[in-house]
């Protein structure tokens, strides 16, 4: 098969150096070789699209987090649906879809030895399209399964706060949150998705935080107005996916035993200088006996088939709606796309295309 | 019984004002009045010693909080140890020895209906002291007992790190680990403390956050070369009493899975305007996948008496050691006494004694 790949040029997107604040073109590098041979039991997968998160940020720092960071001048670390091209392994046939960590780059070559370090696996589109196994049938999805159920321990009844909730996790912990009989109460950016949040996913308020001051209204906080109105009866779970202000609101509003989710922070990561601005009301903590727990994804791996399982039969009845927000392109388009979820331009789980499946 | 009473003066301390920053003197009012008579079934209380805890300061603060605040113009509230000098009810005899939630003054008179409100319950001075049923038989054992055991869920072999060591609930939180089989690290002030907790209590290891700079070292930071040293395989449980640069500290090297215990942060009560410095390195949770979780020790209570009698076994065997800071003097003592718990300047569970047993 050497002779084929050969003939393939792979386009990738290297880190080229560490960024200080919101990554900058020449943070990046655009490469190309040729597809590798991938040797006896090896397989070659074709990057259909990539999965583009708010913590590949912190895999561009240095120093010890919960996953290594990338190194410099290595192919930007990403998770990606690909269908497979070249193969002499029994497991996978050529046409056969998978999930895999593609990187940022069209093409993947996996040696034998390196498949399961790969985390490729045969996905089933009749469960979920690409769109959805990068979504609510992947990594999102997953976090906000697992988050919400383990971390979150909710009982029907409680109230659920989410911010990012037009984003991909949020959008999934909120509508479980309703399956599971909670009330879902969400913070996005703008009336589109406020709409979208409140309409489509069916959650029961959702809070603009651009929100513009009402006429006459000093010192304008909309997250804070939003919270009163909206979670008037307090907060018993909150899925935090941003940190910083929205964060310390909702410390503010915490019931008896609340359980807050430390998922994210995406209103830290690009800092200056890398400082985090902590939570001032982490007191409410010591007030209302809350907790606050940290959530990685990847400890629940020996899970995610059944929590697949889960998620997929909520999609075929329509309980679970799902949205991404699909940019067409190549690896070259990643530097700029990435940046749509830092200024909260993305509607819905963000999704770089490389081709159709 | 009430010719004698009237005969009695009782000196109170009242809160005048609500403080900013550090309590002022003309933030208290001393009052004189005659002792009350209590009624059918009510009990006269004359206060032995009175506890003084950083939790006082936030009581004085309006708002809401884990307990209603201090009104202006009442007695500033504080547990105590008192004797029995009048009783018109059978569970009470003249002479019997009684926890309560005295206040600060001399003579508490109970009504039959306010027994339970005001917390009283005898207690056995075989078990300890009056001094020690203000420390590790009393609230800030019953802390440290509920923080460790129910919040911290400790190992055997885990090490616990905690802040304040040689206070009143570090020196009982510290002893308490290395008997259930962790390493001990405490944190306190001075090379008196630091040998204190680590020869007299039986610490592995004491941190003295006050340690000058040795010679030729820059930026030094006391704290954070004590962890590198003595919790280098990280740090499992944090009982925090301290908050802020040392939360923060602490934070930096959690170990996986880790458990931050809130039950304070006396650094953090008497800031001006009454902002509070949020954990910057909070996303060590997220990191490590560790919690933080508040504690309130009235939720436990019901619990209350076989911890009591779990202590009181070690007291007995000495496997546990306690050490008050006692000052004798008059509730008129209480402003300035209360002072040295926010200067660090108290060595062991800080106690304002009124009258010996």
């Amino acid at each position: 098969m050497a002779a084929t790949l050969a003939a393939l040029t792979n386009q990738q997107v290297r880190l080229a150096a560490r960024p200080s604040g919101l990554p900058k073109p020449g943070d990046w590098q655009l490469t190309e070789e040729p597809v590798a041979e991938p040797g006896p039991g090896g397989i070659v997968v074709q990057t259909l699209a990539i999965s583009l998160d708010p913590a590949m940020r912190g895999w561009m720092n240095e120093g010890k987090s919960y996953i290594k960071p990338v190194e410099l001048g290595a192919v930007m670390r990403a998770g990606g649906i690909g269908r497979i091209i070249a193969s002499s392994n029994p497991a996978f046939a050529v046409g056969d879809v998978v999930s895999a960590g593609t990187g940022v780059q069209q093409y993947l070559s996996v040696p034998a030895a390196e498949l399961k370090r790969a985390g490729v696996f045969k996905i089933d589109l009749r469960l979920g399209s690409v769109h959805q196994w990068l979504n609510v049938l992947g990594m999102p999805g997953m976090t906000a399964y697992f988050g919400l159920m383990d971390i979150g321990q909710p009982k029907a009844g409680e109230t659920l706060l989410i911010s990012g909730a037009a984003g991909a996790v949020g959008q999934t912990a909120g509508q479980l949150a309703r399956i599971k009989g909670l009330r879902a109460v969400g913070i996005a950016g703008g009336p589109a998705k406020c709409e979208f949040v409140v309409k489509e996913l069916g959650f029961d308020a959702c809070i603009d935080y651009k929100a513009p001051a009402p006429a006459g209204v000093p010192r304008w906080d909309p997250v804070r107005a939003g919270l009163k109105e909206h979670c008037a009866n307090g907060i018993d779970i909150y899925f935090d996916n941003v940190g910083g202000d929205i964060l310390d609101a909702a410390l503010a509003r915490l019931n008896r035993k609340a359980r807050v989710i430390i998922c994210g922070a995406i209103s830290q990561y690009n800092n200056e200088g890398g400082a985090v601005a902590g939570p001032k009301n982490y007191l409410s903590l010591l007030m209302n006996r809350a907790r606050m727990e940290g959530l990685v994804v990847f400890d629940y791996a020996e899970r995610f088939p059944q929590a697949v399982m889960e998620m997929a039969a909520y999609l075929k009845d329509a309980r679970m709606k799902s949205r991404e927000d699909v940019v067409r392109g190549t690896p070259a388009d990643f530097p700029a796309t990435l940046l749509k979820l830092f200024r909260g331009e993305n509607f819905g789980k963000l999704v770089l295309e490389f081709a159709p499946a």
